[in-house]
């Protein structure tokens, strides 16, 4: 089911969300979201896909039907709902899903802030989480890509936006406002823009129909290594050639760290697909190679895809790595599900080059 | 590494606590907490063991070293942690943790509250937390369990306890007052009376050495079979010859649900272990067989182990049981790890009748 459709069903028919509000709102699928692991644009305040599903229905490779969960907490053993959420269709097919939703909010705040720095809004993110409750979206731009968006020139610019309970909403107001205390606060009319245009990617279609390259790349690090590696990382797909922009936000925030969502654009100098695909694997390659260097993880919600799955083993490790494929030949001994994906051998031949060599 | 010890030197030497104080607190272990899926009486605020850990080191059977986790959050296949928490060391050895710690709290607030009924408080409980945020404790004791507490006579008692951040405080105290407006506010001492002695079994210790049976039952149920489930079973309990109390009160709000916490005594007619073991194996088949027939789950956070092994695939399903039992063919092929829990098959003969009898 599609997640517009989901959304307006709940809202409408029973005044619940299940908050899950990733930009692809309108392209994208609870199946998808599940097994891609996939985080909304507001879970701060309502959770990532793994922290909303209680229970999954799954068909295995041999035809065997699994319920998973279904009830709030249980210690009974390991968590089997959390076995395939992120599995990218290599160990089951997800065929059904029982969601949290909660009641549609009643009260909400927004507030926008300029910090000198990428690194000071960071700083601020992690102040704020870590006294234990966040607004639902707190949002952070590097200078450049908030200048972009919203021509607000050579500062960074944090987007703070709560919903929910009334109590709920001032604490995090309060919470935001004294964490914020150094920074200089901008018009909140910059959350009301964020929120008109935040899944209209159609500047970035009308780029590459003129055959410029444009995408992003996310990913979590500790708040102790998120400023190095911001950095590092912007800086390592800016000198790939070809590219002409490399920016980032930070799009969510835990006690432990942040995801830093990276987005890059460039032009090949050659005309032509082959010209564009290798200026845009030299930039995956130069940022994921940098990111795992500095503490990076490989992904925050996009999954691993084709694209990342030459960097599954060096991210996870050997250990790791051995029990994810144990769990693939347990599960599906002929390796028909979703063939090389996760970067798990696969019975049907090499993948391209591109994708399965090793960095 | 024992919870007090841990407590102690992440507060006096870093200011920090995990915030996971469970009842067993100086007798129970991290790696005890990890392997049966723990929580601590105050896990709405900290999580359960499975929110507050982030890594696991584990050996696997043939000695493969492994590491999950170890970033804030990411999406890149399943979560290997959560397959290793509450896996009751069946899977693997867990050898090393990495847990999530936050600042001591400075700022806390306390306050109790009668109903009417049990099933009045559990209301309270479910809107209270489902406006998004509750106490760091929310505990609704039954009559006759307040009662032996406390001597509050013939009313259902509500302890509400946070700590935190002085505006997190503030938001649920509100929210809190708000949802038990039609209760009687009672004294908050009865707070700080549970936090004296909340970790005092003297007094169950006395009963069995006189020979007396006492134990507990926890799991797992949704807010809709909550009340219907919350009397039967203390009523099947209650039945069971020999059983002399049956009482409960709820120890954990999801939004989803709740966790119900019985607590039974009974003196056999005979005397002896034997008879002893009888009335209490009679009592726990009661209890467990009428709360799956009502909608509970197996267990909420004291594990499986060997008493609930028999009634593992009735209460998990067939598909979710041929899962688990393909993990642990693929990562232990010779059981040669814990064998017989989580009621798995073992290749070292029978568990004895009373632990291997379907009921």
């Amino acid at each position: 089911m599609f997640g517009d459709v989901l959304e307006d069903e709940l809202q409408s028919e029973y005044g619940l969300t299940v908050g899950h509000w990733p930009q692809s709102i309108a392209l994208s699928t609870v199946g998808g979201w599940l097994a891609c692991r996939g985080a909304g644009q507001l879970s701060n305040r309502y959770g990532k896909i793994e922290d909303i599903v209680i229970g999954l229905d799954v068909v295995l490779a041999d035809g065997t039907i699994v319920h998973t969960g279904g009830h709030a907490r249980q210690s009974a053993g390991p968590d089997l709902t959390q076995l395939f959420v992120g599995s990218e269709g290599t160990l089951g097919i997800i065929t059904g899903a029982r969601l949290r939703a909660r009641s549609v909010a009643t009260a909400n705040h927004s507030s926008a802030w300029a910090f000198p720095s990428f690194e000071a809004g960071a700083d601020a993110c992690r102040s704020i989480i870590q006294r234990g409750l966040a607004p639902a979206a707190l949002r952070l731009y590097d200078a450049a890509e908030a200048d972009r968006n919203w021509g607000t020139g050579d500062i960074a610019v944090l987007l703070a936006f709560d919903e929910g309970d009334q109590a709920t909403v001032d604490a995090t107001t309060t919470i935001t406002a004294e964490e914020c205390s150094s920074a200089a606060p901008l018009d909140a009319e910059l959350v009301t823009k964020w929120f008109g245009h935040r899944n209209d990617v159609s500047a970035l279609e009308a780029l590459i129909s003129r055959g410029y390259m444009v995408d992003t790349l996310e990913l979590t690090v500790s708040w102790t290594d998120l400023p190095v590696l911001y950095t590092t990382v912007r800086d390592a797909i800016a000198a790939t050639p070809g590219i002409i922009s490399s920016t980032a936000h930070l799009s969510h925030s835990y006690s432990d760290g942040a995801c830093l969502y990276f987005t890059f654009a460039g032009k090949a100098a050659a005309e032509g697909p082959d010209a564009i695909e290798e200026m845009y694997m030299s930039a995956w390659n130069a940022g994921t190679t940098t990111a795992l260097t500095h503490g990076g993880s490989l992904s925050h919600h996009h999954g691993v895809g084709l694209n990342r799955a030459r960097f599954m083993s060096a991210s996870q490790g050997e250990g790791a790595t051995s029990v994810l494929h144990a769990m693939k030949k347990a599960l599906d001994p002929n390796g028909i599900l979703n063939p090389g994906k996760l970067g798990m051998p696969t019975a049907f031949g090499d993948l391209p080059d591109r994708f399965g060599s090793e960095h």
